[in-house]
């Protein structure tokens, strides 16, 4: 059986006008290859009510999970709860069990739950919240969309609350053999090979050192017998 | 006048699957804020012929330009120049300008141009060659869309490469303000300095560290007098 889809949506301009490099997306791309959920596909948009809205609803049509980071903070930039909400057609206000939440771990730290800060319990009506151990403010879920923060430490605790509780298939295994030869001169070996063994990825990943030319050779599948076995038959092709 | 627009395609199974952390959606993006290039949207995509095909499509009709890394190489999961050639319609076949440029290369190393090789010379008919001065076989230009590799310093050679041909506008300038408070403090300063300001972009960034709170706050735009105008501002009703 095909493992379950994913795609990502990474909203912030800090990420496309290059003032941040994204980490949340290297991290979650883990994480679902562990669980064996296959993501699919990434979109990065700027903080653009009509780009994250539409961006949702074409991954949400398409994906069976999507993975929202950024842009459910305090400020007038954070933007992304209401525009998942419009996606969705679903009412959106500060709700009562979020805002509990945000009083209590302001109560605790002497904190004022002024306006700003009222903004982070704004949650569609019908979304599940999502557990945020570093900072209270919740993420949430709504219909296959789960809403996550930018801040990597918060994201990562979100994606730890969510992912036990959806369906995973295989995790993805794999097997690296690193060649020293270039990738031109290994090509059409890995091109029969990939042809014998269709249910498996066959990847080349170029690199030069010193100005030798290698490649490195991922092999990738569910099935950890069908890999050795592709393996053991490169390393035969190549004279390894 | 507004700035040119633009858009990323990423295309690597490797990205998707955690194995390997894009470096390439970095560097562009700085690249093109400093060219006067507004990066609007990036999309990853895996090795397969429909996604790429169809994101080209949806990138290339929406934004003035579309660079594209990966899937250039010799092996079998390079298909990224077909794919691209179908979405414009247009025939690829290995060409003599491109296949003399690998001839010359080969020659010179001492290695054979063969049939995995060779794949490195299809380019559609009517792009136009990216230069490689890292290890040679080309990008191409085909209308706005242009095609790069995936191995980071070739990347970059290219983006080198194409960069000066393209319409700038005014590069992207940006001050950064610490403040040593929580967002929730600032929150309401920043929504009523982003009003005052509309033509520029006011994005607030949290941090943590030793347990306090704290945000940079980086205002964008075009015209520094006015960056400067809106951070005095800022300054003085913060107290700072």
């Amino acid at each position: 059986m095909a493992n379950p889809t994913a795609a990502m949506l990474v909203i912030g301009d800090e990420i496309l006008s290059g003032r941040t490099r994204d980490a949340n997306m290297h991290y979650l791309a883990g994480e679902l290859t562990k669980h064996g959920i296959d993501l699919n596909e990434v979109r990065i948009v700027s903080d653009d009510a009509s780009a994250i809205e539409a961006a949702v609803k074409a991954l949400s049509g398409s994906y069976d999970n999507v993975f929202t980071s950024g842009g459910i903070g305090p400020t007038h930039d954070d933007i992304t709860a209401d525009c998942i909400a419009r996606a969705f057609g679903a009412h959106i206000d500060v709700r009562d069990d979020a805002r509990a939440l945000l009083q209590a771990h302001y109560d605790k730290s002497g904190l004022k739950l002024n306006e700003a800060r009222l903004r982070m319990a704004r949650i569609p009506d019908g979304a599940v919240l999502i557990d945020n151990p570093v900072s209270t403010a919740p993420g949430f879920t709504i219909g296959n969309v789960h809403v996550m923060a930018g801040v990597p430490s918060v994201f990562q605790a979100m994606v730890a609350s969510v992912l036990p509780k959806l369906t995973g298939g295989s995790p993805l295994l794999s097997q690296t053999l690193r060649v020293d030869r270039g990738e031109g001169d290994i090509a059409a070996t890995l091109a029969s090979l990939a042809d014998a063994y269709d249910d498996l990825s066959i990847g080349c990943y170029p690199f030069q050192i010193n100005g030798a030319f290698g490649a490195n050779v991922v092999i990738r599948g569910a099935e950890g017998t069908r890999i050795d076995a592709a393996m053991t038959q490169l390393a035969k092709e190549l004279d390894l």
